[in-house]
């Protein structure tokens, strides 16, 4: 590689990101958790690498102790998904305040917040506004030095936090209200505080080679390109008999080196095509995520 | 409730697990977490509880450092999914024989699973029979004093080792290939290493009562029952203007337990159907899981 090429220093200056996901219902099969799949898609388009997702059941001593155990690893972002409505077993709020050592008050933006919501869907509804019931109230308590996170589409605020340098944010684990804040309060924050990446794909459909005679070749072109590009084999099962690998050439590099950085992506697919083919087998499909 | 209904003794008594999910895939979103969820809804079946999920990269000293977090926190079971392949990111063997201190060799038993896989797949496809390529036998490496667990669709043998009082079960990511292995080697040896419990699940449908309204009902029905039973509140959104809610009432009971813990489960039931009414709020449906 030309002595221009991006350096293992990239690889470092990447922001990190932990997911933390609450609740019982995610544990015992309940529910698919594509919320934090989705979230991991969009830090990725970010520029974000996320280096752990932890869930955890909806027990106040364990996701205090959770949130202490992400903090002590330093990522530059923690996102907990789950566990801020009103009802008894939601919890996350008062673990964030316990593993921050703050006091969690009633926060009076977040009432605010709290009232537009519940105005805002009766109205939707030409429904009388009648008083907020009092157990809404526990959506408002957020930890001492936090700020609430408006949710344009439900009730429970987000909450924006910092703790040892990590930027942590808590988002309602219903789908359409962690997508609203994650989008509009969150987002924007991640583009400011971080230097800004690029990341891009390439994929290859192999067919006739099994992972087995593919893994010397995928290892060889992965350190030759490291730490820019990073190659991962998906066994798909068989057609015809023949062996079915998904190759995917990932590209995480800073915005300034993105031309150069995108050659090498190129140069990468042309290496491992070489490579398949002389393997005797075929390329089914290419596809470019860009 | 009565001197014979099940005590706190019970809960303490339903055998627990963990789940490690290796791969980068499910972090960057290239892939959502399927398995897992399969896994917990069979271990759920199973009367197995499940406390929490890790996610974590490919990387040796991440996987054996959370390796030895999990077993840390003495669960039953730890079951890890993905990293068992031929590719040079599939490290989760090693992972594991490095947090158990054991020392990886060949396993004669894995290398002949190995070979009746080879020879099966080529059979099927009526193709020759090759010499196995060098860079599979990686795939028959296991740590010492563990035993691999045979894999009747794919290649990659599971792992059933032992630390600490936890049984560890490592699987391959390829979902067939996991289901395979869990339910034709795995889930025999759960139901015979712990005692007998019984799952069952009820489902109310309602309409027309906010979470916020719903919380103090649920909060006190559940401290009533706890802790054979658990409920769960779910918001569904809106219909015509009215909040949906999903209320899960889950009971965990030992075998021995069944008949008086479901009464317990059509009680709370009853109990819960009457708050509901006197929030005029309506039961849309209901639905039960045995």
């Amino acid at each position: 590689m030309s002595k221009k090429s991006p350096s293992q220093f990239e690889a470092v200056l990447q922001p990190t990101a932990e997911i933390l996901i609450v609740g019982n219902e995610l544990l015992n099969g309940t529910t698919l958790d594509t919320n934090s799949h989705w979230m991991s898609q969009e830090l990725t388009a970010l520029g974000v690498k996320i280096m752990r997702k932890t869930t955890v059941r909806d027990e106040l001593s364990v996701i205090s102790g959770t949130f202490l155990e992400c903090l002590g690893r330093r990522p530059d972002w923690l996102f907990s998904i789950g566990g801020l409505g009103p009802t008894y077993d939601d919890m996350t709020i008062e673990g964030l305040a316990k593993a921050l050592g703050k006091e969690l008050y009633l926060d009076p933006d977040a009432v605010l917040m709290l009232k537009e919501s519940y105005v805002r869907r009766r109205k939707m509804f030409n429904q009388p506004v009648r008083r907020i019931p009092r157990s809404s109230l526990k959506m408002a308590m957020i930890p001492r030095e936090s700020i609430p996170l408006r949710n344009s589409v439900g009730s429970a605020a987000g909450v924006l936090a910092e703790a040892k340098g990590t930027r942590i944010a808590s988002f309602p684990g219903v789908p359409s209200e962690m997508k609203a804040i994650f989008t509009e309060q969150v987002i924007p924050l991640i583009k400011k505080g971080s230097a800004k990446f690029v990341h891009a794909e390439e994929w290859l459909e192999i067919l006739g080679a099994s992972e087995s005679r593919l893994a010397p070749i995928i290892s060889r072109i992965s350190k030759k390109y490291s730490p820019v590009l990073y190659i991962k084999s998906h066994p798909m099962g068989f057609e015809n008999g023949k062996s079915l690998i998904h190759a995917q050439i990932i590209m995480t590099a800073r915005k300034e080196n993105e031309a150069e950085s995108l050659k090498l992506l190129e140069q990468a697919t042309r290496d491992l095509t070489r490579g398949i083919k002389r393997l005797a087998a075929t390329i089914k499909k290419t596809r470019s995520v860009r």
